[in-house]
């Protein structure tokens, strides 16, 4: 399967970036001529991270019938300090909240994601040194 | 350097994802439970590397005073055909417009950002095979 993405110079270090399921706007920082209106590139890789272990996750719960009240995640991911940069060190936090939270299926289904299926987790290992954990947030 | 990312699951398949220089909308294809109703994360890949780039290569251009009317670029990405699906073989296109373009200075940014000054590059090379090409489309 191939997947093709497009992206238009606008002006300054603006881009229009059409790729499958739609349309985002990269743009700089101010700090390298940038006027910050639009996403940073190199940080869409982290999106791409947590998209895709995310959507994982959430399908792997429904299947195992051990869903939740809520999930969020995110990663803190350290650049190298020379050019070009790169990510070395990435660390992502998967926080599931609910009632009588099914502790051993949700882990399950975080490894699964993190070891066997997200191609972006897989592409990660590649260049840097990649960690996670895990945070159950239980009402109970 | 640190970046951070944050990712909510909505629902079904979608998560609002907030990073560096904004928010994006990610969703899966209906094939696979998504709703088609904001960015596939594999592809945010692709994005990231044609904004690194491409923002490297206007930033170039400036400098060597080679600037073009348009500029657009594109990539073909393949991916593996098992789990974990990663891109294997990725081609860009860069794709110059105006009138007496300064090919000698324009392919020497693009070959700056390719083998420099580009880290999603970098990462790329990591994990597929990386090739590129540029057009030349002067008016005269």
């Amino acid at each position: 399967m191939k997947h093709k993405v497009i992206a238009s110079w606008e002006e300054k270090m603006q881009f229009q970036i059409e790729q499958p399921g739609g349309f985002l706007k990269a743009d700089a920082e101010e700090l390298v001529g940038g006027e910050n209106k639009g996403l940073r590139p190199k940080s869409l890789m982290v999106s791409a991270l947590l998209g895709c272990t995310g959507m994982d996750v959430v399908s792997l719960l429904k299947k195992m019938r051990a869903e939740v009240d809520r999930f969020e995640l995110h990663v803190e991911a350290e650049l190298t300090e020379e050019h070009p940069k790169f990510y070395k060190k990435v660390h992502v936090v998967y926080s599931f909240y609910g009632n009588d939270l099914k502790r051993e299926k949700i882990s399950k289904s975080v490894s699964l994601s993190v070891e066997r299926y997200c191609g972006v987790f897989e592409m990660f290992r590649q260049f840097a040194e990649v960690s996670h954990e895990i945070n159950f947030i239980d009402k109970n």
